[in-house]
């Protein structure tokens, strides 16, 4: 009999995760995660699920009957909106500003639909008159499909305006909302968006594996009235999920991942303690320190700042400074996880995610001043606390603002 | 905005799982899913993956590199199995004598296959002979698909004699085997399976939520030489989670449920400590007490002996006695959940399972005592006492037997 060699039980180091997720976890929803099993059917279970329903659809902003966590990563999200929606022939305009519109293109393939590219550059948001062409020029276009918070760059679209725009050409819109949901605006019904997909790992700073998802009634409705047959999967067919995640019986569909949503159910109630617009605001105050730091060191944003995700921040590589070297000296030495780019930014841009639980003052700091040493040792030359100087700046600032505001 | 009802904390109540899964997890796993994330590409993690590709193939008793765990519970398994092996057009004989053979057809639709169905009477295994039969009678086969340990009923067919005929008749094989991966013997070099997947909360006793998968050679070779173009799922496409999973650099795929998986390594250490033939035989063990106790009680099995799985025992509910109101009973009073027949089954068995780490004597004395107890108030006659005795006396053989063998 075949003996693997001597393994140990398995102790991760402990990481600072200031990269594009997943983030640090609160110890709460750690220690959620560690709870003993259940069964699935469970009625205390079931509770649980309600509940979870509930969280999540404070989170979203909406009050679809149908808002869930599927049992899989933030892709399964992506793919479960394409599969149900996208039947073979429909047309569907995908608006592509970075990597994760372009997994959708894939999805609309896969699934026999007909892409239709809007093109914008990366690190841009989409611009909504080009959708408004392109619908014009394509009036039988069945979904429009976008990313909200373009997690390759960090940068944020105008959802509200591109799903006005869909809408007003009769089309469907999938978002996606991996990045934003918990750390900046997301808001299903005043958006009257269709179909949406986010991660567990990102803002919301659960464990990864789950995908919060919220479907309208006018996406429901296409899903039961699909002319070509089933959906092609069976995992991730609606009208078999409906059953276990619905609003009336339980039947049995999948084992769902217990331990997992116990967590999230603890991240989500955090969230809802701390109450949504204070995280947003908490996500920009860190931003705008994080921001003056690395500006004050001479690094310059990808995206610009009316479209720049707090909770993602992407910095042009300087020239001269090599990437790897510097992100393996941030994780040696001190446990810091930034992001590399990704696709045609490899090796150009670094990503610092400042996401849910990880968005805070102590990690900015943190993170200028590690950062600041990484460069000077290279030879990088920027003033020496110059950074942790403009974000201290920026936080006093803001306590005076605050301060100001209350007095008022 | 909207803000959702008090929500408090989720504390599971503390159950014995003896159901059909999610079974008891050990405390150590437990511990292993409280530790903090880390970034799905971090040299600690990668490590990690790749002691758990070893381990998993230590428990599957396989060489085969591409060996380990899907994002997604065990159904996710089943279907990236089809959806990678079968084509459009691919004739697939699905062997079906339960619930998931059921499902697995719905797979090869779905998947654009032609399914050949052999019906089995549910609780019986498959007879190897009829399937000889099938493929003589369909030569173009290209897949025969079955499930090794049946779930629904907890019958457990002949997976080297099904392996054998298929690939005589130059099919390949997917093989179901959620239930018995850890309790009974799974050998898939010596099988030469093609395909399997299994579930982590089964006989692993990890927490739900991941699906270890295994694929030979000839798998990944009809994988790589698709007629049809690229797999329908984008999730699921294996020439995509080999840049991730792979023996070759990590390609970003998708975010890695993380503390899923360091539940999953340690799980599968316990297994390695344990030794697979002790976990088999620990199975056999409980299942012989409680058989003991069962039929002392007179209670009838579901499936013939020979084709019995130890870790899920099937009975016929007595005459007369509510279904609903012993499961009832037995998880308000004893937090003891048991499993419920499924499809043309419900309301006539119940599943009792002991699985992994829920398969201990005292999980055994437990419930016969606690049944006892439960059918006894609803005047079912038997005489008190005598399921318990019965399993004393099978475990009092079971010490007599090893210290005969210990002094020879």
């Amino acid at each position: 009999m075949t003996q693997p060699k001597r393994i140990t039980s398995f102790h991760p180091p402990r990481r600072t995760l200031l990269g594009p997720g997943p983030s640090d976890m609160n110890p709460r929803v750690m220690t959620a995660l560690a709870q003993p099993a259940i069964g699935y059917l469970d009625p205390a279970f079931v509770t649980m699920m309600e509940e979870l329903k509930e969280l999540m659809r404070y989170a979203y902003q909406t009050s679809n009957p149908l808002t869930f966590p599927l049992s899989g990563p933030g892709s399964v999200g992506m793919e479960a909106c394409f599969v149900n929606l996208v039947e073979p022939g429909d047309k569907v305009i995908v608006c592509r500003n970075g990597v994760f519109g372009g997994r959708m293109i894939e999805n609309v393939e896969r699934c026999g639909g007909t892409p239709v590219i809007l093109e914008e550059t990366w690190g841009e948001p989409i611009d909504p008159q080009k959708l408004e062409d392109l619908l014009k020029a394509h009036p039988d276009t069945n979904i429009v499909a976008f990313v909200h918070a373009e997690t390759s760059t960090g940068a944020q679209s105008d959802a509200q305006a591109l799903c006005d725009i869909a809408r007003r050409h009769g089309a469907l819109t999938i978002v996606d909302c991996v990045t934003s949901l918990g750390g900046t605006p997301v808001l299903l019904d005043a958006w009257q968006a269709d179909a949406t997909y986010s991660g567990s790992q990102k803002c919301l700073s659960c464990t990864p594996g789950l995908s919060p998802v919220s479907y309208s009634e006018r996406a429901i409705e296409k899903v039961k009235a699909r002319k070509q047959g089933k959906v092609q999967s069976w995992f991730m067919d609606l009208n078999l999920v409906l059953a276990y995640w619905g609003e009336t019986a339980r039947t049995y569909h999948h084992t769902a991942p217990g331990n997992s949503l116990y967590g999230l159910h603890e991240a989500l109630l955090l969230l809802r303690e701390e109450g949504l617009e204070n995280a947003w605001a908490r996500h920009r105050r860190n931003y705008e320190a994080l921001k003056a730091g690395l500006e004050a060191m001479g690094l310059t944003y990808v995206v610009p700042e009316a479209a720049r995700l707090p909770q993602l921040n992407s910095v042009y590589i300087p020239n001269g400074i090599d990437d790897l070297t510097v992100r393996k000296t941030l994780l040696n030495d001190y446990n810091i996880e930034i992001g590399a780019g990704l696709g045609p930014l490899a090796g150009k841009i670094w990503r610092f995610g400042l996401m849910g639980y990880s968005s805070q003052p102590t990690n900015v700091l943190l993170l200028l001043s590690a950062l600041s040493a990484v460069l000077g040792e290279m030879g990088y030359r920027h003033d020496g606390g110059v950074a942790e100087s403009a974000a201290h700046h920026a936080y006093a600032e803001q306590h005076a603002a605050a301060a100001k505001a209350k007095r008022a």
